[in-house]
Protein backbone atom coordinates (compact mmCIF):
# COMPACT_ATOMS: atom_id res chain seq x y z
CA UNK A 1 0.00 0.00 0.00
CA UNK A 2 1.82 3.39 -0.96
CA UNK A 3 2.38 5.93 2.13
CA UNK A 4 1.68 9.09 -0.05
CA UNK A 5 -1.38 10.57 -1.35
CA UNK A 6 -2.37 13.36 -3.00
CA UNK A 7 -3.72 14.99 0.06
CA UNK A 8 -0.26 14.52 1.15
CA UNK A 9 1.20 17.43 -0.58
CA UNK A 10 0.26 21.08 -0.60
CA UNK A 11 2.44 23.98 -0.97
CA UNK A 12 4.13 23.94 2.33
CA UNK A 13 5.87 20.29 1.06
CA UNK A 14 9.27 20.37 0.56
CA UNK A 15 11.99 17.53 0.64
CA UNK A 16 15.30 17.02 0.19
CA UNK A 17 17.38 14.04 -1.31
CA UNK A 18 20.96 12.73 -1.33
CA UNK A 19 23.88 12.88 -2.11
CA UNK A 20 24.00 10.85 -5.16
CA UNK A 21 27.56 10.29 -6.48
CA UNK A 22 28.57 10.49 -10.39
CA UNK A 23 30.93 8.79 -12.09
CA UNK A 24 33.07 9.61 -15.06
CA UNK A 25 31.68 5.78 -16.45
CA UNK A 26 28.07 6.69 -15.98
CA UNK A 27 28.35 9.99 -17.75
CA UNK A 28 30.51 8.27 -20.78
CA UNK A 29 28.20 5.16 -20.74
CA UNK A 30 25.01 7.20 -20.80
CA UNK A 31 26.03 9.28 -23.52
CA UNK A 32 27.30 6.34 -25.77
CA UNK A 33 23.86 5.41 -25.70
CA UNK A 34 21.56 8.66 -25.56
CA UNK A 35 23.63 11.91 -26.44
CA UNK A 36 26.92 11.24 -28.58
CA UNK A 37 28.06 14.25 -28.24
CA UNK A 38 31.77 15.14 -27.97
CA UNK A 39 31.51 17.40 -24.59
CA UNK A 40 29.98 14.32 -22.98
CA UNK A 41 32.06 11.59 -24.59
CA UNK A 42 35.74 12.84 -24.38
CA UNK A 43 37.47 14.50 -21.94
CA UNK A 44 39.82 16.59 -24.52
CA UNK A 45 37.26 16.78 -27.24
CA UNK A 46 35.04 18.58 -24.44
CA UNK A 47 37.97 21.16 -23.68
CA UNK A 48 37.01 23.00 -26.84
CA UNK A 49 33.57 23.02 -26.20
CA UNK A 50 31.74 25.69 -24.60
CA UNK A 51 31.19 23.42 -21.25
CA UNK A 52 35.02 23.80 -21.62
CA UNK A 53 35.46 19.97 -20.01
CA UNK A 54 33.67 16.58 -19.88
CA UNK A 55 30.50 17.19 -18.81
CA UNK A 56 26.76 14.70 -18.27
CA UNK A 57 23.98 15.01 -21.03
CA UNK A 58 21.31 17.35 -19.50
CA UNK A 59 19.11 14.07 -20.34
CA UNK A 60 21.20 12.48 -17.93
CA UNK A 61 20.67 14.35 -15.39
CA UNK A 62 16.46 14.60 -15.88
CA UNK A 63 17.39 10.52 -15.60
CA UNK A 64 19.66 10.68 -12.54
CA UNK A 65 16.71 13.05 -10.64
CA UNK A 66 14.03 10.82 -12.08
CA UNK A 67 15.74 7.68 -10.13
CA UNK A 68 16.87 9.62 -6.65
CA UNK A 69 12.46 10.70 -7.07
CA UNK A 70 11.75 7.14 -7.34
CA UNK A 71 13.59 5.53 -4.75
CA UNK A 72 12.83 8.20 -2.12
CA UNK A 73 9.26 9.34 -3.18
CA UNK A 74 7.49 7.85 -6.27
CA UNK A 75 7.65 4.37 -5.48
CA UNK A 76 5.55 4.65 -2.27
CA UNK A 77 3.36 7.12 -3.30
CA UNK A 78 0.02 6.21 -5.42
CA UNK A 79 1.12 7.84 -8.46
CA UNK A 80 -0.85 7.52 -11.44
CA UNK A 81 2.14 8.66 -13.64
CA UNK A 82 2.64 12.34 -15.04
CA UNK A 83 1.05 13.94 -18.23
CA UNK A 84 4.57 15.56 -19.16
CA UNK A 85 7.64 17.66 -17.99
CA UNK A 86 6.49 21.84 -17.58
CA UNK A 87 9.86 23.04 -18.18
CA UNK A 88 13.60 21.80 -17.64
CA UNK A 89 16.77 24.42 -17.07
CA UNK A 90 20.32 23.21 -17.59
CA UNK A 91 22.36 25.87 -15.60
CA UNK A 92 25.43 24.23 -15.45
CA UNK A 93 27.76 20.93 -16.17
CA UNK A 94 27.03 18.20 -14.06
CA UNK A 95 30.75 17.12 -14.48
CA UNK A 96 32.56 13.35 -13.20
CA UNK A 97 32.73 12.74 -9.28
CA UNK A 98 29.91 15.62 -8.62
CA UNK A 99 27.61 14.83 -5.95
CA UNK A 100 23.93 15.34 -6.72
CA UNK A 101 21.50 16.53 -4.23
CA UNK A 102 17.82 17.10 -4.56
CA UNK A 103 15.64 19.67 -3.37
CA UNK A 104 11.84 19.03 -3.84
CA UNK A 105 8.90 21.81 -3.41
CA UNK A 106 5.62 21.95 -4.23
CA UNK A 107 4.03 25.27 -6.69
CA UNK A 108 0.21 24.05 -6.67
CA UNK A 109 -1.64 21.21 -5.60
CA UNK A 110 -5.89 20.81 -6.61
CA UNK A 111 -8.45 18.44 -6.86
CA UNK A 112 -9.11 17.25 -10.07
CA UNK A 113 -12.54 18.40 -11.44
CA UNK A 114 -13.91 15.65 -13.42
CA UNK A 115 -12.68 13.13 -11.28
CA UNK A 116 -12.57 13.03 -7.77
CA UNK A 117 -10.42 10.19 -7.01
CA UNK A 118 -7.35 11.85 -7.82
CA UNK A 119 -5.77 15.36 -7.65
CA UNK A 120 -2.51 17.21 -9.77
CA UNK A 121 0.50 18.42 -7.52
CA UNK A 122 2.96 20.43 -9.32
CA UNK A 123 6.69 20.18 -8.22
CA UNK A 124 9.42 22.13 -8.72
CA UNK A 125 13.02 20.47 -8.48
CA UNK A 126 15.88 21.95 -7.86
CA UNK A 127 19.55 19.65 -8.46
CA UNK A 128 22.65 20.95 -6.50
CA UNK A 129 26.06 19.71 -6.82
CA UNK A 130 28.66 19.39 -4.29
CA UNK A 131 29.38 22.83 -3.61
CA UNK A 132 26.08 23.93 -3.19
CA UNK A 133 26.00 25.36 -7.15
CA UNK A 134 22.13 24.87 -8.82
CA UNK A 135 22.89 22.90 -12.01
CA UNK A 136 19.31 22.19 -13.01
CA UNK A 137 15.49 22.78 -12.31
CA UNK A 138 12.68 21.12 -13.62
CA UNK A 139 9.06 21.77 -13.23
CA UNK A 140 6.79 18.58 -13.21
CA UNK A 141 2.76 17.87 -12.90
CA UNK A 142 2.31 14.49 -11.20
CA UNK A 143 -1.27 13.03 -11.07
CA UNK A 144 -1.77 11.24 -7.68
CA UNK A 145 -4.99 9.57 -5.73
CA UNK A 146 -6.80 10.47 -2.85
CA UNK A 147 -6.62 8.23 -0.32
CA UNK A 148 -10.00 8.00 0.25
CA UNK A 149 -10.05 6.67 -3.26
CA UNK A 150 -11.34 3.16 -4.19
CA UNK A 151 -8.17 1.77 -5.43
CA UNK A 152 -8.56 -1.39 -7.94
CA UNK A 153 -11.42 0.91 -9.52
CA UNK A 154 -9.66 4.21 -10.10
CA UNK A 155 -6.61 2.68 -11.13
CA UNK A 156 -8.01 0.66 -14.07
CA UNK A 157 -7.36 2.02 -17.37
CA UNK A 158 -8.54 5.39 -17.88
CA UNK B 1 33.08 20.84 -39.96
CA UNK B 2 29.73 20.97 -39.33
CA UNK B 3 27.07 20.85 -42.20
CA UNK B 4 24.29 22.97 -40.18
CA UNK B 5 24.72 26.38 -38.73
CA UNK B 6 22.14 28.74 -37.53
CA UNK B 7 21.22 30.34 -40.88
CA UNK B 8 19.80 26.28 -41.96
CA UNK B 9 17.18 26.56 -39.42
CA UNK B 10 14.03 28.96 -40.40
CA UNK B 11 10.36 28.36 -39.88
CA UNK B 12 9.67 26.71 -43.08
CA UNK B 13 12.12 23.75 -41.91
CA UNK B 14 11.35 20.88 -41.00
CA UNK B 15 12.52 16.55 -40.89
CA UNK B 16 11.31 12.95 -40.17
CA UNK B 17 13.99 10.47 -38.57
CA UNK B 18 13.49 7.47 -38.07
CA UNK B 19 11.74 4.47 -38.06
CA UNK B 20 13.84 3.33 -34.43
CA UNK B 21 12.07 0.14 -33.21
CA UNK B 22 12.08 -0.21 -29.14
CA UNK B 23 12.33 -3.91 -27.73
CA UNK B 24 10.92 -4.60 -24.58
CA UNK B 25 14.32 -5.72 -23.16
CA UNK B 26 15.58 -1.87 -23.54
CA UNK B 27 12.38 -0.67 -21.70
CA UNK B 28 12.69 -2.57 -18.97
CA UNK B 29 16.38 -1.92 -18.51
CA UNK B 30 16.03 1.39 -18.77
CA UNK B 31 13.58 1.58 -16.19
CA UNK B 32 15.38 -0.80 -13.70
CA UNK B 33 18.67 2.09 -14.04
CA UNK B 34 16.48 5.41 -14.20
CA UNK B 35 12.87 4.56 -13.39
CA UNK B 36 12.14 1.45 -11.63
CA UNK B 37 8.12 2.18 -11.67
CA UNK B 38 6.14 -0.90 -11.76
CA UNK B 39 4.60 -0.37 -15.02
CA UNK B 40 8.17 0.09 -16.49
CA UNK B 41 9.47 -2.84 -15.54
CA UNK B 42 6.93 -5.48 -15.29
CA UNK B 43 3.87 -6.64 -17.69
CA UNK B 44 2.17 -8.43 -14.58
CA UNK B 45 2.20 -5.22 -12.52
CA UNK B 46 2.07 -3.02 -15.30
CA UNK B 47 -1.55 -4.41 -16.13
CA UNK B 48 -2.96 -3.12 -13.30
CA UNK B 49 -1.83 0.33 -13.72
CA UNK B 50 -3.38 3.10 -15.66
CA UNK B 51 -1.20 2.16 -18.61
CA UNK B 52 -3.10 -1.29 -18.66
CA UNK B 53 0.22 -3.06 -19.69
CA UNK B 54 4.09 -2.48 -19.82
CA UNK B 55 4.91 0.87 -20.97
CA UNK B 56 8.61 2.91 -21.11
CA UNK B 57 9.62 5.46 -19.23
CA UNK B 58 8.62 8.85 -20.83
CA UNK B 59 11.91 9.67 -19.75
CA UNK B 60 13.33 6.71 -21.93
CA UNK B 61 11.03 8.31 -24.95
CA UNK B 62 13.01 11.76 -24.04
CA UNK B 63 16.39 9.43 -24.49
CA UNK B 64 15.86 7.78 -27.73
CA UNK B 65 14.58 11.16 -29.64
CA UNK B 66 17.59 13.02 -27.78
CA UNK B 67 19.62 9.78 -30.06
CA UNK B 68 17.65 9.96 -32.78
CA UNK B 69 18.07 13.58 -33.25
CA UNK B 70 21.81 13.35 -32.39
CA UNK B 71 22.63 10.82 -35.27
CA UNK B 72 20.52 12.71 -37.55
CA UNK B 73 21.10 16.16 -36.90
CA UNK B 74 22.98 17.78 -34.07
CA UNK B 75 26.31 15.70 -34.63
CA UNK B 76 26.77 17.56 -38.01
CA UNK B 77 25.41 20.99 -36.60
CA UNK B 78 27.26 24.12 -35.03
CA UNK B 79 25.17 23.43 -31.77
CA UNK B 80 26.25 25.38 -28.83
CA UNK B 81 23.75 23.37 -26.68
CA UNK B 82 20.52 23.82 -24.67
CA UNK B 83 19.69 25.90 -22.15
CA UNK B 84 16.64 23.56 -21.11
CA UNK B 85 13.58 22.08 -22.22
CA UNK B 86 10.30 24.09 -22.73
CA UNK B 87 7.85 21.64 -22.81
CA UNK B 88 7.69 17.79 -22.89
CA UNK B 89 4.13 15.86 -23.29
CA UNK B 90 3.29 12.35 -23.26
CA UNK B 91 0.10 12.27 -24.80
CA UNK B 92 0.46 8.17 -25.50
CA UNK B 93 2.41 4.93 -24.32
CA UNK B 94 4.87 3.46 -25.89
CA UNK B 95 5.01 -0.17 -26.22
CA UNK B 96 7.84 -2.98 -26.55
CA UNK B 97 8.41 -3.30 -30.50
CA UNK B 98 6.99 -0.20 -30.94
CA UNK B 99 8.84 1.71 -33.77
CA UNK B 100 9.33 5.11 -33.69
CA UNK B 101 9.46 8.48 -36.24
CA UNK B 102 10.74 11.76 -35.04
CA UNK B 103 9.50 14.59 -36.93
CA UNK B 104 10.81 18.15 -36.35
CA UNK B 105 9.97 21.69 -37.03
CA UNK B 106 10.90 25.17 -36.17
CA UNK B 107 8.84 27.59 -34.31
CA UNK B 108 10.98 30.29 -33.90
CA UNK B 109 14.63 30.98 -34.95
CA UNK B 110 16.66 34.38 -34.00
CA UNK B 111 20.00 35.97 -33.65
CA UNK B 112 21.54 36.26 -30.86
CA UNK B 113 21.29 40.43 -29.76
CA UNK B 114 24.43 40.14 -27.55
CA UNK B 115 26.29 38.08 -29.33
CA UNK B 116 26.57 38.09 -33.19
CA UNK B 117 28.60 34.75 -33.33
CA UNK B 118 25.71 32.43 -32.84
CA UNK B 119 21.49 32.56 -32.81
CA UNK B 120 18.50 30.83 -31.01
CA UNK B 121 16.56 28.24 -32.91
CA UNK B 122 13.10 26.77 -31.20
CA UNK B 123 12.41 23.27 -31.77
CA UNK B 124 9.59 21.41 -31.62
CA UNK B 125 9.69 17.65 -31.92
CA UNK B 126 6.93 15.19 -32.21
CA UNK B 127 7.30 11.40 -32.33
CA UNK B 128 5.15 9.10 -33.77
CA UNK B 129 4.71 5.52 -32.94
CA UNK B 130 4.39 2.76 -36.15
CA UNK B 131 0.61 3.00 -36.01
CA UNK B 132 1.33 6.94 -37.06
CA UNK B 133 -0.39 8.09 -33.45
CA UNK B 134 1.39 10.97 -31.74
CA UNK B 135 2.80 9.85 -28.17
CA UNK B 136 5.37 12.49 -27.53
CA UNK B 137 5.68 16.15 -28.28
CA UNK B 138 8.74 18.65 -26.75
CA UNK B 139 9.49 22.49 -27.40
CA UNK B 140 13.60 22.51 -26.72
CA UNK B 141 15.03 25.73 -27.50
CA UNK B 142 19.13 25.17 -29.47
CA UNK B 143 21.88 27.67 -29.17
CA UNK B 144 23.96 27.05 -32.83
CA UNK B 145 26.63 29.23 -34.12
CA UNK B 146 26.13 31.46 -37.52
CA UNK B 147 27.77 30.57 -40.28
CA UNK B 148 30.49 33.03 -40.61
CA UNK B 149 31.55 33.01 -37.00
CA UNK B 150 34.74 32.24 -35.89
CA UNK B 151 34.68 28.80 -34.72
CA UNK B 152 37.60 28.76 -32.51
CA UNK B 153 37.07 31.60 -30.41
CA UNK B 154 33.28 31.58 -30.10
CA UNK B 155 33.72 27.99 -29.10
CA UNK B 156 35.64 29.11 -26.03
CA UNK B 157 33.94 29.15 -22.18
CA UNK B 158 31.38 31.74 -22.44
Amino acid sequence: MPKYYFEDFSVDWTAEYGPRRVTREEIIGFAAQYDPQPMHLDEEAARHTMLGGLAASGWHTCCIMMRIIADNLLLDAASMGAPGIDEVKWLRPLRPGDSLTVRGSVTNARASQSRPDRGFVTFFWEVFNARGERIMTLTCPQMLLRRDADLPASRAPA
